[in-house]
C-alpha cells in the first residue's frame, strides 16, 4: 500500500519477513484501534476531516474492534499492524475515505503511543501481583512471628531470628519496587501523539485532546523526543530487573531451606516435580524456574540498553527490536510473581528443624559477648575475643556452647585479657538461650515477635497506599476508555 | 585483631589481599568517621557506654578526622577500613576503651550506612551536573530557535526541523532522569544502622537517633533487609545507565553531524585531538569516549545485577564486589556529564550547511502531501502515493523537488488516482519551502521557533523544581553534618 | 505419568505451565526420537532389554517419526517432550513394554544430548550462511578493487582507500568467527548419554555405542559434567555474539554510507521501506533490524551467563531457561546472516560520490607529509607539523589541499622548522593525488588494487578450508543418521 | 607535540584528562618499547631511515627500557604512552632524529600491537594458573576416589556419588576452557603493525619483519581490520567469562557444602574470616569474592560487547575504553584462579558427614527401581512408580528406605501394578546400600573409584597436551624477545 508511489516493486520477501513487526504487534491491537478512534474524533473536532467521513471511519474501527484481530490481514508485506488496520478500514469504507485515516499522524508516534497504552496496563497488573505477593508473605509472616529459625550470614548460621522476620526481609524490597513502579507509571503514561514522523504537522491538531481521550496523564512535548525516546521502557525494565533479582533471591533461599540438608521448609507437592529416573525425588522446580526467569529478564534489559546506547534520536527501526524485549520482561515478571505469590502462601515451615539449626553454629555467641560487656564490663572487642576463644575450644572438644561451664569462660578470659571473668550461671544460661536471645531483640525491625508485628503493620500501611494509587489509576483508565467507547461505539 | 579469639593464625596473605576491601573503602573514610561518632553519641545517650569513655572515643575520632586517612594502617590484613578505624582509635585511647567502639554495631550495617552516605552526595552532585547540562543545551537552543536543520529518521533526511528543537529533544530525557534521581535519593538516604550483623542487638539502642544525627531521612526497618539489600544501589545504577544511553546518543549525533560528510556542527579545537600520523585530522574524541563510558557503565550494571541475582538475603561478602561497580558507575557518569556539559555549550552550528542538508532528500514532501489533502481534498494515503511518485520521477531525472512544475504533479496524480490535480504555483512553492514548513509547524513541542521557545520555558520550570529539591537536600545534609560536628568536635 | 508413585496429586496447573519446557522442546523432537531409537538399540545389544521388546519400541518410534510432532500430546502437565514421547510409545506398545524405554536413561542426559544434536546442525547451517556472506562480500569486493572511497577514522575522512579494501575489512572478522565455530562444534558434538540423572547407572550400558549411533565425535566423560555443563552453549553463544557485533558494525556503516549526507552506497529498493507519512522516504531498514538483533543476541548471552554464574553442578531446572536463549541466539544469527548475505551482494557503490568524499578532508595529507620525509629529508614529526599548519591555513582561507602552491608549503615550513622546504610541482601534485596515493599503498593488506586482489585470494583459500570442514561434518552426520535409520526404520 | 601544526592551542584540560589513556597505558610500556625497537630495526633494514639515525633511536629506547616507565612524562596532555615515549626519545636524541621514530606507523596500529603483546602473555599465564587449578582438583580427587558423598539435583539429594567424581566434574569444564584459550591465543598473536592509521603507507616497509621480530605468529592482513577489530579481545573475554562462571559454580558449591547445615567440607582457617560482631563465625569468604568477581567479569564482557556493537570499522577512540575492561577481566581471572587453586588443595572433606547425607533422601531409590527391572522384570516406568509409592509411604511413617521390608515392597507393587513383587532380602539390602550402589556404577565417567581413576588419567593426559603448547609458546616468545634484545641492546 505504502510503496506504490515511491518504489517500483515489492520488498524482498525475506527482507519483509525480517523487518516486519507484525508478530509482536498483535499485542498492540487493542491500543491501536483506540488510538485511531481518538485520532479521528480529534480530526473531526479540529475540522481537519469532515464529520461524515469521520463517522464512517469510526464505524469501521468499531466493527474491527468487535471482530477482533482475526479480521486483519497480518502478512508481513503489510509491514505492521498500523498498516493492517488502515488496510482493513479502507476495505470497509473505500480507499477515498480510508486514505484519510493517516492524516496528521505517523507510525512513529502511533507505535510509541500504543506501547505506552499497553505497558501502563501491564505495570498496573504487575503492581497488583506484587501486592498479592507482599500480602502472601505478610500472611505467613503473621502466623510465624515467633517461629525461631537460624539467621545466616555467608551461609553460616549467625544468630537466631524468626521466620516472620526473615519473610519481612523480602517483603520490604518488593514494597520498594512497588513504589518505584508508581513513579515509572508517570513516565509511561504520557502521550506522544501529534509528533507524527518527528516534526509534528502543519494540520491544526489538538494534542491535548487525543491525550485526554486515551487516558494519558499528559503529553511528551518535544516531537523528536516523543518518537525517539524509550527511557520509559528502559526505566520500567530496570525496575522489573531489580524486582526479579529480589524474587530470585527469595527463590534461592526457598530452594536452600528446602534442600535435603536444611529441610526447614516444605514446598507442597503441587509445586514440585519428581525425576524421570529417581522415583524418590521431590524437586521444588518452581523456584528454579524463577531464578532462570530473572536471568532472562536481565538479558532483556541488557539487550534494550545495548540497543539504545548509540541510537540517534528520532525514529530508527532498531526501536522495533526493543519492544519484544519489553514484553518478554513484562511476561516473565507477571508469570513469576503470580506463581511465587501462590507458592509463598503454601510453604510450610518445619519449626523443630528450624530450631535445631538455630541452635547450631554457636548462634548466641554474640549475645554472650554482649552479656560480658553488660554484666562484666568487658570492652566489646575483648568480649568478642573471649567468646571466640571459647568457641574454638568447644569445637576442638566437640561441644556446643550450652555445654560450657563457668570454668571454661574463666579460662578463656584469662588467656585473652589475663583476668578471670565471672558470669552467674543464670546469666550464662540466659545469654546462651536462643529463645531469650530472640525476645531481647525487640528493637524496631528486629526479630522479636513484637518487632515483627510492628513491621507488618507498617508494611500493610505502605502497601495500602500503593494499592490506592493503583486502583485510582485503573479507574481513571477505565473511565477514559468508557468515555471513548461511549462517544464512539455507543453503549 | 578480630581473629585472635576464633582462629589459630593469620589469613593466607593472598586470600587476605583477595578478600580485603581496603582499596575501595578509602572512599568511605569520611562517612565511617561520622558513623562512628554518631554511634558513640547514641551509645552514651542510651547509657550503653559511660560518658567519659564516650568522650575519649569521640576525641580520638575527631583527631582522626583532622589527620585524614593517611593516619590509618590500610594493609589488607586489617580486612577493611572499619577495622582500620577501630585499630587507630584503640591506639589512641587504649584497647580497653577502644574495644567499646564496636558495641552494638557490625560491619554489616556500618558498610551499608557508609555507602549510602557517600552515594547520596554523589547523587546530588550528579544532579547538579545534569542541571548544568540541561541549562547548557537550553542556552544554545535559545540562540538557535530558528536555525533550520534537517530532521532525520533512519539516518535519512526526513523533514526540516530547527537546531533548537533538536537540542530540546535531548534536554527532555535528561530532565526525566533528573526527576528519577529525586526518587532514587529517597531509597538511598535511609539508615540501616542498628541492624548490626543481621538481627539487631539486645542493647537498648536508639535507631532513630543515629539516623537523625547522620542526616538520614528515615530508617530501613527490617534488620536483615538493612544489611542484605542493595536495591538502592541497583536502582541508582539503572538510572545512571539510562542517563548514559541518552548522553551516548547525544554524543553519537554530535559525532555524526560533525563528520566530514555532514559538517553541520563544529566541535571547538580544545575538545578535539589530531592524529599521530595524519596531520590534517581533527577528531572530536570527547564524544567517542562518552559512548565508550556508557558501555562501561552498562557493564557495571550488568555486573551488579548478576551479582545480586541469587544471593541469599542478609550479608554475604559478594556484596563487597558490588561497591566498586557502583562507584565506577558514579565516576563515569560524573566525568561524562561534566565534560559534555562543557562541550555542548561550545558546539557551533553551521547554519548554511544545515540549511543545505535540510533542503536535500525532498524533506518537504510530507508538507506537499498535506497541501494536496488540504487544498485539493485528496485523501492522505493518495496524496502520499502521488508525492512518492513525484519523488521517484525526480530522482530518475536528477531533479530536486523545487524543480518540479505543476505539470509533473498533474502527471503523477493522473497515474495514481486517475485524475489530474492542480495546485496553484504559489501554493506549490509554499509547500516546498523549508522555511514555510518550519513556520507552519507551530504545534506544542514542534520545530517552529515559537514552539521551541515555549518548550524552553517549560523545561526551565521543570529544571528549577528539581534544582530546588537538590538544594534543599544539600542544605539539610550540611546542617546535619554541622550539628554532628558541633556537638562532637566543636566549632 | 511420573507422579503417580511419589505424589498424591497433580501439579498446580499454573506451576505446571510455568515449569514446563514443552513449547521450546518442539525444536528437539527430531533429536529425541533418534536418541530414543539409538538408546533402545544399545539396550538390546547390551542385553538389557529383550530383542522383541526392542523391536516393538523401535517400531513405535518409527511410527512417531513418520507422523511427526502432531501425534504427540503436548499439554504442559506432561512436563516436557521426553515424557510426551514415552507416553506416545506406551500408547502404541502398551505400558508394559513402553515402560522399558526409560531404562538406564534420564531426562537430564537426554535433554543435553538433544540440545547438542539440534545445535550442531544449527552451527553448521550458520557456518554455511557465514560462508555465503563472505563470498558475497568478496564478489562485490572483486568488482571494486579500484573503486576509490574515503577511509574514515573517528568518522572524519582520514585517507583514501578502496571499496574492495573496506569490504575485505569485514570479511576477515567473519572469517575468524567461521574458524571459531569450527572449534565450538567440537565441544558441542560430544555425547552426554549414559550419564542418566547425574551418576550413571549400574545397567551394563555402552556409552560409546549410543554416541556413535547418533553421530557424536566422542563422549562427555564425567557424568555430573555431562548433565550439568552448558559451556558448549555459552561458548557458541559467545561466538555468535562476536559475529553479530561485526555484522552490526557492517550494518551501521551501510546505514551511514547510504545516509542522505554520505550518499555513497545505494541499497536497492527491495531492501528498503518508505514512511507511512513521508512519501519521499527510502529507509534501509534491514540494517537497522540487524543492529537491533545484535543487541538482542547480546542480551541472550548475558541472560545465559547470568543463569550459569552460581548454579551448582549436576542438574537444576534453571538450565531449562537457558535453552530458549540459545535458540533465540541461533535464530537471530541465522536470519540476520541470511538477509545480510543477500543484501551485500546488491548494494551499489556510487563511485563519483565516493571519490568526491575521498578528496575531502585533506585525505592525502599523510602522503604529503611522507613525501616531505622522503624528498626533503624532514623528520616525520616535523613533516606532520608542517602539513598540519598547511591544513589549518587552508581551512582558514576556505581552500582544499590541491589549491595549495609551493609558496604555501614554504611559508608553513618556515614557521614550523624555520626553514623553507621545496617540493617540485610534480611531486607536490603527485603527493596530493588521491589515485596516486592508493596506487602507492600496495603493501600486503593495503588499499591498492593489487593488495586487495591478493587478500581476496587468501580469504578465498581460508574460506575453502572451513567449507571443507563443514561439508565433511555434514556428510558425517548424514551418514550416521542414514545408518541409524536404515538399521531402525529400514529404507 | 602533535597539536602544534593543526591547532591553535592546547586541549581543554578536563577534556584531556577525560580522553587520555595514560593511566591504563602503563601496562603497555614494555610492549611499546619493543614495538618501537622492532619498528626502527625494520625501517633501517628497509632503508627508510639511515643506519646512524636508527642506532641513536635504538640507544635511546634501550636507555628508556632500563630506566623504566618512571623516566616518562605521563601527564594527560601527552594523550597516551605512545607520545610519551616519542617525547622521551626526542629528548634523548634531539627532535630531528626523534621525529623519525613515527615514520610509517601510527598509534592506531601500535596500540593494537601492544595490547596483543601484553595479552598473549596474560593468556599464557592464565593457562598456567588453570593448569595449576586442574592439578589441584585432581590431586585431591586422587585421594578421594572412594569418599562417598551425596550427589544432588535441584539441591535435593539424588544419588550417591564420590568426592573424586564431583571434583572431576569441575576439572573437565576448566580443561575445556584451557583448550579454548589455546585457540584464542592464535587470534591474539597476530601482528597489526604496518597498518598505520588505517590504510598502510607508501613507505616500502616489511610487515613480516616486524611481526617476526616481535614474536607474532603472523599478520592481520587487511589494514583497516588491523586497526579496527577487537574480536581477539572479545573472544578472550568470552572464554574468561565462561571460565569464571565455572569457577563461581565451584565456589558456590564449596560455600554450600561448608555451610552449617551441610558441613561436609572444611575450608581451612587461613581462607576464612570471622565477624566483627559474632565471635564464633568462620566465614569462607574467598569463595564469595570469587562469585562476585565472576559477576564483575561478566559485566566487563557486557561493556565490551556493547561498545563494539555499532562501531564503524577502522579506528574510533571508543576502542580505548575497551582496553581497561579487558585488563580487568584478565586481572580478576588471574587472582581468582590463583587463590582458588590454592584453596581447593586445602579443602578437607568430612567423610562421615558426607556419608550421612548420602544416605539421606532415599538416594538409592533408583538403584532399587533398577533392581526391580533386572530381578523381577518390571518395566522401568512401573518400577519407578512402585519405588515412588514406597518412598511416599516411608515418608509418611517417618522411615528411611533401609527400614523397609519385603512386605512394604509387595504392598506398593500391588497398588501400582496389581501384582506383588518379590525381591530377596539380600538383593533388597544390596540395592539399598550406598556403597554397593557406588561400586556398581563403574561405567566410563561414573562415580565408582575405578571410573574416577580412569578419568583422572585422561584428564592428566589432556592437561599435559595443553601444558606442552603453553610451554612451547612461552619459549617461542622468550626466544623472540631475546633475539630482539640481543640485536638491539646487546647482552
Amino acid at each position: 500500500m505504502l510503496r506504490k508511489g515511491r518504489f517500483g516493486g515489492e520488498m524482498d520477501p525475506e527482507a519483509s519477513e525480517y523487518t516486519s513487526s507484525m508478530r509482536d504487534d498483535v499485542r498492540l491491537f487493542d491500543a491501536i484501534i483506540r488510538i485511531n478512534a481518538a485520532h479521528v474524533k480529534m480530526l473531526r473536532e479540529c475540522e481537519i476531516i469532515e464529520g461524515s467521513d469521520a463517522d464512517k471511519l469510526l464505524d469501521a474501527l468499531s466493527k474491527l474492534e468487535k471482530e477482533g484481530i482475526e479480521a486483519l490481514d497480518l502478512s508481513p508485506e503489510l509491514e505492521d499492524i498500523h498498516m493492517a488496520v488502515e488496510e482493513y478500514v479502507s476495505g470497509e469504507v473505500g480507499e477515498e475515505i480510508g486514505g484519510k485515516l493517516h492524516t496528521a499522524k505517523s507510525r512513529n508516534d502511533q507505535v510509541s503511543a500504543a506501547i505506552r497504552i499497553a505497558l501502563r496496563e501491564e505495570v498496573l497488573e504487575i503492581q497488583e501481583k506484587l501486592i498479592e505477593l507482599i500480602k502472601g508473605l505478610s500472611e505467613i509472616a503473621g502466623k510465624n512471628t515467633d517461629t525461631i529459625m537460624p539467621g545466616h550470614t555467608h551461609l553460616q548460621v549467625a544468630e537466631p531470628t524468626t521466620f516472620g522476620h526473615w519473610l519481612n526481609s523480602y517483603a520490604w524490597p518488593f514494597s520498594r519496587t512497588l513504589e518505584e513502579l508508581n513513579d515509572d507509571y508517570v513516565q509511561v503514561n504520557s502521550s506522544p501523539l501529534g509528533a507524527c514522523a518527528l516534526a509534528g504537522t502543519s494540520f491544526p491538531i489538538d494534542r491535548e485532546m487525543t491525550s485526554e481521550l486515551l487516558g494519558f496523564d499528559g503529553t511528551v512535548d518535544n516531537t523528536i523526543d516523543a518518537v525517539g525516546s524509550r527511557d520509559f521502557a528502559l526505566q520500567t525494565m530496570s525496575s522489573l530487573a531489580v524486582l526479579m533479582t529480589n524474587l530470585s533471591r527469595l527463590a534461592e533461599e526457598i530452594s536452600l531451606w528446602s534442600s535435603t540438608e536444611s529441610d526447614m521448609i516444605e514446598v507442597p507437592d503441587e509445586f514440585a516435580s519428581t525425576s524421570s529416573i529417581m522415583p524418590q525425588k521431590k524437586n521444588p522446580v518452581v523456584t528454579e524456574i524463577t531464578r532462570g526467569k530473572a536471568s532472562r529478564l536481565i538479558g532483556d534489559l541488557m539487550g534494550g540498553l545495548n540497543l539504545m546506547t548509540t541510537l540517534p534520536q528520532s525514529y530508527n527501526l532498531d526501536l522495533q527490536e526493543l519492544t519484544p524485549l519489553l514484553w518478554d520482561a513484562v511476561d516473565q515478571s507477571k508469570s513469576s510473581l503470580s506463581i511465587m505469590a501462590k507458592l509463598v502462601k503454601e510453604i510450610r515451615p518445619k519449626p523443630e528443624k528450624m530450631l535445631e539449626h538455630a541452635e547450631k553454629g554457636f548462634s548466641t555467641a554474640t549475645e554472650l559477648a554482649d552479656a560480658l560487656v553488660r554484666e562484666a564490663d568487658v570492652p566489646f572487642r575483648d568480649a568478642h575475643a573471649i567468646v571466640g576463644k571459647l568457641v574454638a575450644g568447644a569445637l576442638k572438644e566437640g561441644k556446643e556452647l550450652d555445654d560450657l561451664k563457668q570454668s571454661d569462660l574463666k579460662k578463656a578470659s584469662k588467656e585473652i585479657i589475663g583476668e578471670e571473668i565471672k558470669l552467674s550461671k543464670k546469666k550464662l544460661k540466659k545469654a546462651l538461650d536462643v529463645g531469650e536471645c530472640i525476645k531481647s531483640r525487640a528493637l524496631p525491625g528486629g526479630p522479636a515477635p513484637k518487632s515483627v508485628k510492628n513491621e507488618l503493620k507498617k508494611l500493610g500501611e505502605k502497601t495500602k497506599e500503593s494499592e490506592k494509587i493503583v486502583e485510582k489509576r485503573k479507574k481513571s483508565l477505565a473511565k477514559a476508555r468508557d468515555n471513548l467507547f461511549k462517544s464512539w461505539i455507543g453503549d
